[in-house]
């Protein structure tokens, strides 16, 4: 194998590679980027068996063939390396020898033959805008649970029909879900599939911001993601997400309207006096007006008084702000509702007119 | 006591002084900021029993009094308040209640009592620009021991005589030393003082870049430090700092000149190959040029080449990267100067035609 790649776009590949891969793993294959190079194309993959990233860099390819190695020594030097011609040559020997300007590194390879092996796209999946299918990931993220022992839950579920694309995710506490209003499959099987964590976050850095589309195409027990020159790999969750429609308020009779900025940092304020443990926050509603309050016994208490639109009777809700905060930050909207029946009850929180994302949140006892 | 302050001012006092209180102390009230208002004036106090920290901020004492509160809570709820007037009043039974905008805190806080004294500057100190006391201590402080067993070289050596001021630092392997010319004493005794690593870092941090003055006084055991609002207590190490003087080669034969940048550059690069152990980096000076390089058994090994101002005979000298890096990123110069006498013998690293800074680097067996 014999290459010459700019520095920039070696980087380009191997930076965000590198970060996928577990250099920790048992298996020390796992901590090697496997590079190919094959008619004018480099392409870098590392993987960690959960999710794999592959990207397909431009380069000059004098001889072709492949090695595996250190992903983390691999990106150390090249960051280093000045923004000029690199030169990748590997001997019989799988002795990578990297030269750069006045520099020359020789690093010990291991061969393809070790590497775990990349899915490829079969038939073709089904396009979103990029942009769209970031926002819908940021949107119900926050919401995965942790918790081990309840392994469904902890990815989003991705679930397109003929109508609609949707993500839901949900600890118990609390669920987020977004929709797209839309026919996506266009002549493609419905796709339903649980995106571990892990997986939904390395799209979101994977995947640029900038205006493009987004391939996808679910297979039994994976997920390919295609984009440009990447191409992400991801082991999904098996088993049958829970029945959340059941969650979602339809009850609710009571609607608050109020100033995002403002009850983001309100929030903010009154979190402050919260410790290590979870405390309620309290929110007290009187026509026109919220109350927010915090009482921490070991620290002291924390007040805020919020202008909002609310006619309705008095009531107060006791919240984990953590949870309204998480929805608050991926909201752009100037003013967020509130649908609350009573202390009881799960409260539904929405951009303003905008019907597309919802989080209900469990109130807590106060 | 109940004050009026801007939030601003409030918090350019008790953030960076919070920073230097520890909050895993054993000792509650040693996680707390000692709040005082006297003749319009609010004192924020904070300290380790290591190093105190006093900031004097302006605000409206509408009445006098004192009280310690949480430093962390402090500085998480002023961080989040808006840029407004913030009433501070604290109650006979020691509730501080903190209101600003709609905002409201109250706290339970410690008397003024329990909370340890701070010195106070006696007789002034010596004046020294205030960049140049910065400049001193960021030129040493890398090479402060960091080996518990060698107390008195986990400090920097600071020594005021009639003709110059010095700093000097060393860790058994490396030395560094900078010197400023000039008379500061002006009928102020001798200082001669070891300042602890956490000082003087804190002093770094504390003390603005910007022109200005800091006032030295050296006592016993303390050294205070105070420039515009703010002063500095610093228990020092006790104890005789070693001779260093007889450490400074002086019999240097050989001399290279070298682009600081290339030096830097290139030693960054070779250092990559470098692993978690300590790997010499072989510097092999020849007529004109310099290799750098660096062989890891485990990982492989990196080379560089650079062009450098050097006429005498060839050599080959082993140092630990590390060491030069340091030096390097604290030398603003375009050209830095090496000078050698043998493979064994210590080695002399200044900013080229500059006296004033000089790095004493031990070579490694190769």
């Amino acid at each position: 194998m014999h290459i010459r790649i700019s520095r920039d776009e070696l980087y380009s590949g191997v930076g965000p590679i590198q970060a996928v891969v577990e250099t920790k793993r048992s298996l020390p294959i796992l901590s090697h980027l496997l590079l190919e190079a094959s008619s004018n194309r480099l392409s870098v993959f590392g993987t960690d068996l959960d999710v794999g990233v592959r990207k397909r860099l431009d380069g000059e390819v004098l001889k072709e063939g492949s090695i595996a190695l250190s992903a983390r020594k691999l990106y150390e030097i090249i960051r280093e390396l000045p923004a000029a011609t690199v030169e990748l040559n590997v001997d019989a020997d799988l002795t990578a020898t990297i030269t750069c300007g006045k520099s020359e590194f020789r690093m010990k390879g291991l061969p393809r033959d070790d590497f775990p092996s990349m899915r490829e796209s079969k038939e073709g999946g089904i396009l979103l805008e990029r942009r769209l299918f970031r926002d819908m990931i940021r949107r119900t993220v926050f919401a995965v649970s942790s918790d081990q022992t309840r392994y469904t839950l902890n990815g989003i579920l991705f679930r397109v029909t003929q109508k609609d694309a949707k993500m839901v995710a949900t600890d118990g506490h609390r669920l987020a879900i977004t929709t797209h209003d839309g026919d996506l499959l266009k002549d493609r099987k419905p796709v339903e599939a649980i995106i571990p964590r892990k997986a939904a976050t390395e799209a979101l850095k994977l995947l640029k911001e900038e205006p493009g589309e987004v391939e996808i195409e679910a297979g039994e027990n994976h997920l390919l993601l295609s984009s440009d020159n990447t191409l992400i790999d991801a082991r999904l969750i098996e088993g049958q997400f829970p029945n959340y429609e059941q969650v979602i308020p339809t009850m609710a009779t009571k609607q608050v309207t109020i100033d995002r900025d403002a009850l983001l940092a309100g929030l903010r304020r009154t979190s402050t006096i919260i410790g290590e443990r979870t405390i309620p926050t309290t929110m007290e509603f009187k026509p026109g007006q919220l109350l927010l309050s915090c009482v921490n016994l070991d620290l002291g208490e924390a007040r805020e008084r919020l202008d909002v639109e609310y006619q309705q009777e008095e009531m107060t809700v006791g919240f984990n702000a953590r949870y309204i905060l998480d929805f608050l930050s991926v909201v752009e909207a100037g003013q967020v509702t509130m649908h609350l029946q009573d202390a009881l009850s799960p409260a539904l929180f929405r951009a303003k007119d905008d019907k597309r994302y919802t989080c209900v949140i469990m109130p807590m006892r106060i």
